[in-house]
């Protein structure tokens, strides 16, 4: 595989996703980091050299290709990974049915349309900026965003109740877990106690227990628990 | 292919996507209408038969799967069609190259993440419910809502300006054009006149001449222009 680099704030689950995925894969990753609070991801080197959207994460394939949407980045690294293995001992993370593929899609598009506007969105006016900080459009929002992040857990804790193997599709972790799983676990940052969320607890227990699996740390003083 | 069953709002573009992708695939899809605005997607034989979240599209497949989520649903069509198709053709809408696949994904994320929830979240509120009825949580949205749309859309310009071929991504019509040309070329009923992005206006003239195109009408009074 090419040369991998992840451009990244170490304070984005969104990144942390793409690292989750490359270390369950046993994927070498080099990791360069931006702080979005210092406007590191708008200047106009990045701009220019990283991604014209001011986003990250963004994973460079290479010395030229600049791939930007963590669940792109996640799914890039698995179907690469998939059709490059020699061994049969690494999770795939894509499922090979297409309805359970095409299933696990939806959690993961579920994911950004649903879960990240509302849950990571909270984490990051309540627990980054600071409730205390933010505007007034920001603050008149906050209720529905709770509103509809619990929602969105009641439906996530549903489904995972009634799973036979534990996992969103199919029998084995797939990028759906992957995916999901990254602001959910860290759901209290957000204002959520995942203890109203029994199945949605256990989910997340098990996918700490993978194989290579490696946890959500980050640099920035902000802790991270 | 199984029996195919859109359950939908006809004034939904999201829902609008999957019709378009079986038609230019030609594959089968019985219509089923729900009102958004009248409830009907909340009521408990909706929840309880369809989709116990409570939104459309749902794509029913068969008789006891049902697929939300519509770029995955898109996805479904169009991989069972490229590994079921006899014929060459009928295009594919995936690409086969793995990295040009990723950026295919890459645009529909960002097209659920950024495009809909700002361009698509308008539409909503200023045509078909109208400014005037928006409360007052909606209302301060309103002007950032219309900055990021317009980001958007200069994104998208740009992208397609330094495109070879005239799509998002490789030499053919993919997914990735199908999802975004949804709200995009109804870009007026949120407030943009895409006259401001020429080369965004190109591409929906390209999708428009694709072979089995079928517009987008709906069917309650709003108009489809």
């Amino acid at each position: 595989m090419e040369h991998l680099i992840l451009h990244q704030d170490p304070i984005s689950a969104n990144c942390y996703k793409i690292s989750l995925t490359a270390a369950l894969l046993s994927i070498p990753l080099e990791h360069r980091s931006y702080s979005i609070m210092k406007g590191e991801t708008r200047t106009p080197e990045f701009l220019e050299n990283v991604s014209a959207y001011g986003r990250i994460p963004v994973l460079q394939i290479g010395g030229s290709t600049f791939l930007p949407e963590s669940n792109a980045a996640c799914f890039y690294l698995a179907e690469k990974s998939s059709s490059s293995s020699n061994s049969t001992s690494s999770p795939t993370l894509i499922p090979d049915d297409p309805l359970l593929r095409a299933e696990m899609f939806s959690w993961m598009f579920f994911e950004q349309n649903q879960h990240e506007v509302n849950i990571a969105t909270l984490r990051f006016w309540l627990h980054v900026l600071g409730e205390k900080n933010l505007d007034g459009t920001r603050r008149v929002q906050v209720d529905g965003k709770v509103k509809a992040g619990k929602q969105v857990l009641d439906y996530m804790n549903d489904h995972l109740a009634k799973s036979e193997h534990g996992w969103f599709v199919g029998e084995n972790i797939t990028l759906a877990d992957i995916c999901l799983f990254a602001y959910t676990h860290i759901a209290h940052h957000s204002g959520f106690n995942l203890d109203e969320w029994p199945a949605v607890q256990k989910w997340c227990e098990r996918v700490k227990g993978v194989r290579n699996f490696v946890p959500f740390t980050f640099y920035n003083g902000l802790g991270g628990s």
